[in-house]
């Protein structure tokens, strides 16, 4: 497998409509995607684009979304993962996991359309990180 | 002011040497510059390509590096920063400090050998954000 594009890191934040005014205004972002539900994964997501790559502002849905934890122990949000495109999701698993990694769960449609699994963050170098397949368009 | 490339997400890591190892074994990167030893930061850094951005990976580097409290925290390592570009860094300063942001000390020599300086987390999302002169050539 060869490292693939750094499609976006993942913030969390308590609020996403706090977190598009600072990035327009004070990170100076000029394309905000428009905000969506994504409540398979228990988040509301709302992408900024930069001129190579993007943040993805996640903020929780619903009283199970994975992120609440986080928010408990970074109230403010923060950095919470990093996402790398591969050209097919089920290959990746297949690396992944014949490399000891523990891959979390079956791949699902992810915020961008496409296939997605995490890799938890104990085989990663602390890092969350998400592995989704490139968009074909 | 425009938000600029994302240059780099810096990962701490405590050992380089290790890290290395992964990027290039499980994560497949196919570019890994030369480790090199940042004195003023207190870091030992290690940039891996991504076909659209980097990772910057640091290790402590002497007693008094400031990410230590980093890695007592999270002792295999983990996401530490984001890094955008600007093409202006003293005109960044004065944007970031005009907003309310606190940048932290003086522009000064970064790993890419510009000029760079970091604005504290609380004031940005809780995103430690480290803002970098792009180089000219």
């Amino acid at each position: 497998m060869k490292l693939g594009r750094l499609n976006h890191v993942g913030v969390a934040t308590p609020s996403i409509e706090n977190s598009i005014a600072f990035y327009r205004d004070v990170m100076g972002a000029e394309v905000v995607r428009e905000p969506f539900d994504l409540p398979t994964q228990g988040v509301k997501v709302c992408f900024v684009d930069t001129p190579n790559s993007q943040i993805e502002l996640i903020e929780p849905l619903g009283e199970s979304s994975p992120i609440h934890g986080f928010l408990a122990r970074n109230p403010a949000g923060g950095q919470h993962h990093v996402c790398y495109e591969v050209p097919d999701i089920h290959e990746a698993k297949a690396w992944f996991e014949g490399r000891g990694c523990k891959v979390l769960g079956e791949p699902r449609i992810g915020a961008h359309g496409t296939l997605i699994f995490f890799v938890h963050p104990k085989d990663m170098g602390g890092v969350l990180t998400e592995i989704m397949e490139t968009p074909k368009h």
